[in-house]
């Protein structure tokens, strides 16, 4: 075993802020308490009809467990940046955690807030899954597993932050994150990636409880799934507590989770059973899973659990006398640690300008002037290699940039001089100071992670994660929850369009574009050239951006650096790169097409037909334009506007009276010889359009009309037979 | 443990064709086999500077154990139906196969075609990665993790058809699966959840050898990836034989795979180590995984192994004749089973009959006629209500139909009165006969799972998977893989637009349709009511989609049963359901939004505006239709043309002037309340319309002019601030 990289030989007094443990000894009311929260939830279930009560009735002892006992927890300010941080992997069980942030006071999460809960009311807090928007909530679950993936990445950004900036007696960043999943996360695949990759880098600030009720939506999981998950996730480098059932048993989840603080160099999986809808007699069946109980079952659980069967959203006074504690408590230990930080400011005033800056959510002061200028771009270089300059002159200098690949570094490029690898300090490989991660091939969970990351403090971290934009499919679950929840991610994603040679279809994400420009919230850029890349990285890392995911689609192959693009109009999302303002023909193309558009305008020019050529790096920024802005570019009652992409013509209609895009499934050859077989070749360009212009000039296509100039250039495999 | 269900007792008689192993015995050509495998490999990769020459040149070994030993093949015919099947699913080492295929005699897989690995040859069958157009190839495989999908969709396929078909003394089908799978695939999630997959239904027919390298593009795995695979695999139901390196050592990869033959009730695991780029003093790092030696290295590789450094393409007489025996016994195994399959005909002439129809891709004659009439149907229900009637009418009575959910199926509604689970026969659950499947919290693998068994055999099997439209997401990119490859498999998808109530915008698929829509050979289907799902199943199942996938999607909430539509006109794609043809106003819209649609057309004709409705249950199948079909049903010229649709607009541009779309994400909250909220009330929708009307009739929107007519109603919070 390598030694222990010196970045993490950090002794810790840890002593104002740890241990948040809060000792357990037995307490006459728990029982009361267990009870209390199952019959919320039933009601909370019943009132409306509707709603997932079983999993909050069978594991409200694991909330107990977790809220009275172990989270480093304020009610009073759930933003507190030293907080553990909790994942409700199992969205559906939001019940569970709005209503143990009401009982531990959290005064946001009041009982008329949660009576809410599946109510007619429009985006009410108490939706049915957690929302990040809302106060005490980390992240937004729901899509299965990927709350797994996002408690990874927040555990990463601790061990990164901690590794970074704590100092000998200020252990300032040492929170944990606690991870509450079931039998329905645990068999998805970016869960099962995020687990490998938690296990190799030895996250052992991360402690995963498995609530395993053996029920989902459609029955008992044996008849689905019989992983022996704690033997699986010890093959995964976890430490393994298996617990057995604890549906009334706080103190035993409490001693698992106390012994589970004291394990060092992994990733902690509690296993434990409860069972689902404890207290009725549907307990243990999927009936209680995403079904209220009904009625007459809910008055005879409330008698079984001796409750009033007439009475409703009842919580006993000795029940909030339970939870007393946990808001003193919280409050003492922030400010504890407010203290310490502000000794640490002191002690350690550059590393605490730099952490404050990032905590602002802003990256290095003038960053943008450190992107190579246009003058000195390579003249003909790809647009990942451009990237990969990008991300040299920006990732070095400034920590919160932390970029990564799944396994194509070497593809994509997202690699610099003097990175360090984000991995376990225990190897010889990096340590958790490292801003580089190699995320292996596992594409999805890179992007949940990379969720987590940003998740952990708004703006701290600019995650950039890398593969084959065709890779980003795998991935776009994810994409689209980061764009869901307003994560600042950048994403690279290289061999664009179809200039993938030998990699063949599988590899050509000829319909992917249509996929992430349709996703709100999201950004895609496809730059055209070196100059165009740089202006990707002013918008995607830029301040309009602090709440947006991005995806920069890449070139493999070589592109000309064009005299007419600027990287400060990519925020126009299209803006002309060629020719004159009266032109009779306008093509509009994005990325490795404009190139190609500006030879195809000049070949028409040279037979009298004048046309320009409008870039069009970002959909999502054009239409955002003024529509004299967006009319000016793109002139369709005065100029055939043409749109060239090596892509289906989704979304191109919006545009253009016509355009050149493939209408099937390419196949593998090298790039040239693709480009000129599907019609991309610039005298086949510049004739078609040529032919379609002298074809129509006074009668341009109208809304509705919109021509593919390719279709039936060659034979489409794909095409439908009608 | 449950007895084995009664019709898994099938006492097989399999002396005809099995066992396929041919007993290894030392042969002193097996290093210049192995090492002539090496060379062409680097050579094939040499010629045009690009390829995949490591995992060939270290996994030779294996090759020739399966090809040379352990495979059912013929390669006069690997069409054989009683094949053994092997899936490659490392696909970027596909010339591994093309050279195995070659040296074993398969006439197709000439020298001269295998040349044109990487060359400038457009559609050459020796792609960059297996492609299944070709003879010899099961599935193609490239985006890692999907091959082993595909591998037990096959050994499903497999276990299906002998629990149906096989007969004491006639095994017709008994094939095993082969599957190679290195790094890169093992640590996707999709290969996960299908490994979880193949381990609870026992499929012993499927033998995976995981070739660890410890070599993947960005370098040694220990840098990623640390799972103890084995152990993992063990604990997820699976036999391991880990047999060590083998780089050289072909008999004991031979004894390794004898031994995974006796293996019953689990899938077989059979781990070994190579070592990849043998010969090159660059063997064993990354340099040799994707690009090829160099001109020196080839060189001194050649010297190594003791062959010519001049001379390309080398492959010395004893090679073919160290292969000779493979055709023969191929030749004699496909004869003999032949025969068995003749004589079964006669003594099992029903079951005979049966799987004759299934082979020729027939589902059951007159299927058709089986799915309720419109007059039988609902006045009021959901269209995933509709779908259940369909696949209650048709399932039952087709053998050919698999259906199951990603434990869904309670609300996807794809379960039929006396279904029979397809689960391991040692459980009391199902057994291999049962086609109704449960494939857990797994989209991914359920899809690419799916594929596999489509691609059994052709028309075979008709997969239908589940779950909610938002989660086919999570499958994309094997619902895109069956449309590269032509698989007919049908996705159910529920809860589509926004109406899902409290799950709230994690679940609501605004932009999915735009990605499903956007993919060459993918049908999507979003049926207005009961009346088109109908027409749905028509389009999906039907003739003209046996090398098809579809995405039916469906409505969680109820919705009328519309006077004007008819289930035969689904496959124009779109047709007028409301209103005459003269109108001025012409509403096209999908799925749920048609009925509101249809409210909308009679408010405006109450107006004195008169509008009709179309119903565009699918674009592509519209898009096909003759022009003068087009403009007939959209008449942008002379009617204002408005789309209505619940998702983002993406795409509606094409027909339309304007539009009624989502522009952000949406929230919890009731149907009704939502679509009130977003604009979707009808009378917004009449007024907005209307006065839209008005503004521009005689100046209707040109192309490039499309409006979103919904923008700015309610605020938008995923909105690009520029």
């Amino acid at each position: 075993m390598a030694p222990i990289a010196t970045t993490q030989i950090i002794p810790v007094d840890d002593k104002p802020v740890k241990p948040a443990s809060a000792g357990y000894s037995p307490d006459e009311r728990e029982q009361t308490v267990l009870n209390t929260m199952r019959l919320l939830a039933a009601d909370l279930c019943q009132q409306y009809g509707s709603g997932h009560p079983g999993t909050a009735m069978g594991a409200a002892s694991i909330a107990i467990a977790l809220y009275r006992y172990q989270l480093r927890y304020n009610p009073a300010n759930t933003e507190w940046f030293a907080r553990d941080r909790f994942v409700l992997s199992a969205g559906h069980a939001s019940l569970l955690q709005y209503i143990i942030l009401h009982l531990t006071g959290h005064a946001f999460w009041s009982l008329d807030v949660i009576k809410n809960y599946h109510g007619p009311v429009l985006h009410g807090p108490a939706a049915g899954h957690p929302e990040i928007e809302f106060p005490g909530i980390e992240v937004t679950t729901g899509p299965l597993g990927q709350g797994i993936a996002n408690a990874v990445g927040l555990a990463m950004a601790g061990k990164q932050l901690g590794a970074l900036y704590n100092r000998e007696g200020f252990p300032i960043v040492d929170g944990k994150v606690w991870c509450f999943t079931g039998d329905g996360c645990i068999q998805e695949g970016v869960g099962m990636e995020a687990i490998s990759l938690a296990g190799h880098w030895g996250l052992d600030n991360l402690i995963m409880i498995y609530d395993q009720n053996n029920v989902t939506v459609d029955g008992t999981i044996d008849a689905c799934f019989t992983d022996d998950t704690p033997a699986k996730l010890a093959a995964q480098g976890w430490h393994v507590i298996s617990v057995g059932e604890v549906t009334n048993d706080v103190g035993k989840i409490v001693a698992a989770l106390d012994e589970a603080r004291t394990v060092r160099g992994k990733p902690i999986l509690v296993h434990v059973q409860t069972s689902i809808g404890y207290g009725s007699s549907k307990a243990n069946t999927h009936l209680v899973h995403g079904s209220p109980l009904g009625a007459d079952n809910l008055a005879e659980t409330k008698q079984n659990l001796g409750f009033d069967p007439s009475a409703k959203f009842v919580v006993p006074p000795e029940v909030y006398e339970y939870f007393a504690p946990v808001g003193p408590r919280g409050a003492k230990a922030e400010a504890e640690w407010t203290a310490l930080f502000d000794r640490y400011a002191a002690a350690h005033p550059t590393a605490y300008a730099e952490l404050t800056r990032r905590l602002e959510g802003k990256l290095r002061e003038g960053w943008e002037a450190d992107l190579p200028s246009k003058e000195s771009l390579p003249a003909d270089i790809a647009t990942r290699t451009a990237s990969s300059l990008a991300i040299q002159a920006l990732a070095p200098k400034d920590v919160s940039w932390i970029t990564g690949s799944g396994d194509l570094a070497s593809s994509c490029l997202v690699n610099y001089p003097g990175q360090v690898e984000f991995q376990n300090p225990t190897t010889a490989l990096g340590d958790y100071t490292g801003r580089s991660v190699r995320w292996g091939v596992r594409e999805h969970a890179m992007a949940a992670v990379g969720n987590g990351l940003a998740a952990y403090h708004r703006g701290a971290f600019l995650p950039v994660i890398s593969t084959f934009l065709m890779f980003f499919l795998y991935s776009s679950p994810a994409n689209r929850m980061a764009a869901l929840q307003r994560l600042r991610v950048i994403g690279v994603a290289t061999h664009d369009g179809i200039g993938v040679g030998a990699l063949g279809p599988t590899h050509q994400p000829i319909a992917v574009a249509a996929l992430f420009r349709a996703i709100p919230g999201m950004t895609f850029l496809r730059p055209a050239d070196a100059e165009e890349v740089m202006g990707a990285y002013l918008v995607a890392a830029g301040e309009t951006h602090a709440n947006r995911p991005s995806i920069i689609s890449l070139s493999r192959q070589n592109l000309p650096l064009l005299p007419g693009t600027d990287r400060n109009k990519v925020k126009l999302g299209a803006y002309v790169v060629h020719g004159d303002d009266k032109a009779a023909i306008t093509l509009v193309a994005t990325g490795s097409e404009v190139s190609l558009a500006v030879q195809v305008a000049d070949k028409l020019a040279a037979q009298g037909l004048a046309a320009r050529v409008v870039s069009m790096p970002s959909q999502v920024h054009f239409d955002a334009q003024p529509e004299a802005y967006r009319r000016a570019m793109l002139p369709t009652r005065e100029s055939l506007v043409v749109s060239i992409e090596a892509y289906v013509s989704t979304g191109w209609a919006k545009y253009a009276h016509a355009g050149a895009h493939m209408v099937g499934f390419g196949h593998a050859a090298p790039a040239d010889m693709l480009y000129e077989y599907y019609g991309f070749g610039v005298d086949n360009l510049t004739r078609r359009i040529g032919e379609f212009y002298h074809e129509h000039a006074g009668n341009l296509p109208a809304a509705g009309e919109y021509v593919e100039l390719l279709e039936g250039r060659v034979p489409n495999e794909w095409a439908l037979e009608v």
